[in-house]
């Protein structure tokens, strides 16, 4: 399913802070819009495009657990959220699938971190790599309630000093607050 | 990079046959013009868009026997082509990584079939189930001298006998000659 952020003067997110993590950072607009599918768009100053699509990491056992305790978008009392599109180097892609997934968990343990966030944290990922004319490689968007913002910083503060983030080379923080 | 495929009555290549090997099979047309990155292509019965990307099986050791043995496309001996369009079922797609490489490789030895036709046979492959439009998840296409078909043959052969393929619903097989 193709997923449309626009940042602009629409949308039910208001945004409270853009932060440039690596690379340049996106304008701050008032408000950003999520649109699903072919649902129309509002017009903004920017829009980031992506798709949800098959599992390209985590194994059958760590996708039953995640599936296990993670909970859907749309949670009435998750009123905060996070929009964060990152790049990875030409040389991140250049690596065999054992050797990115190596990176990715073995050495970096991605999805153990990402767990210690679960079930207050609900996220999906969309791609955007093989997309024309997108600038990130990944847009991930997170909802959760005010309460557990402090464990999702301290699992982004975990991922950026992993071995897998020297291969991110564009990042963006948004953060928002239910409009 | 994207590649686009267009059938119809302009292209390099003409058209000697179109199969329908699983599914339904594409309209005929006289020729079949292949466009790389922003290049215009002409109009035509038929377009199919893919894009170049990342590995997403191969190890480090499979990609590096891979890189030794293959040849580019393009070589002027090679004066015939397939076109081999696939789509894969939703179980397939909902697996997760281990279990698709898996079936891949250890079960199907997906790689190890396609060596037995190089250098003979080279091949691109271009990624579209995550792109708007597209009807197929994957285009392959492949170049050979005309004394290299027989291997060719045996090839899709012995991958339309494994579990991988299975889980093909929709594979379309065309042939043709430089024109």
């Amino acid at each position: 399913m193709r997923v449309r952020f626009v940042g602009g003067d629409h949308g039910s997110w208001a945004v409270e802070r853009v932060l440039d993590v690596a690379g340049t950072a996106l304008p701050l607009t008032r408000k950003l819009s999520v649109t699903e599918g072919d649902a129309p768009a509002p017009a903004g100053r920017w829009t980031l495009s992506g798709v949800t699509s098959n599992i390209r990491y985590a194994t059958a056992g760590e996708a039953a657990t995640l599936r296990s305790r993670q909970e859907g978008l749309g949670r009435p009392h998750a009123t905060r959220a996070a929009l964060i599109p990152i790049s990875k180097s030409a040389e991140w892609w250049a690596l065999a699938q054992d050797e990115r997934r190596a990176i990715f968990e073995e050495k970096s343990r991605h999805i153990v971190i990402g767990l210690t966030t679960l079930p207050g944290v609900s996220r999906r990922l969309h791609h955007c790599r093989d997309l024309e004319g997108e600038a990130f490689d990944f847009l991930t968007w997170f909802e959760y309630p005010p309460e557990a913002e402090a464990a999702f910083d301290t699992m982004l503060e975990r991922l950026r000093a992993t071995e897998e983030w020297r291969y991110v080379t564009h990042e963006v923080d948004i953060r928002l607050r239910a409009a």
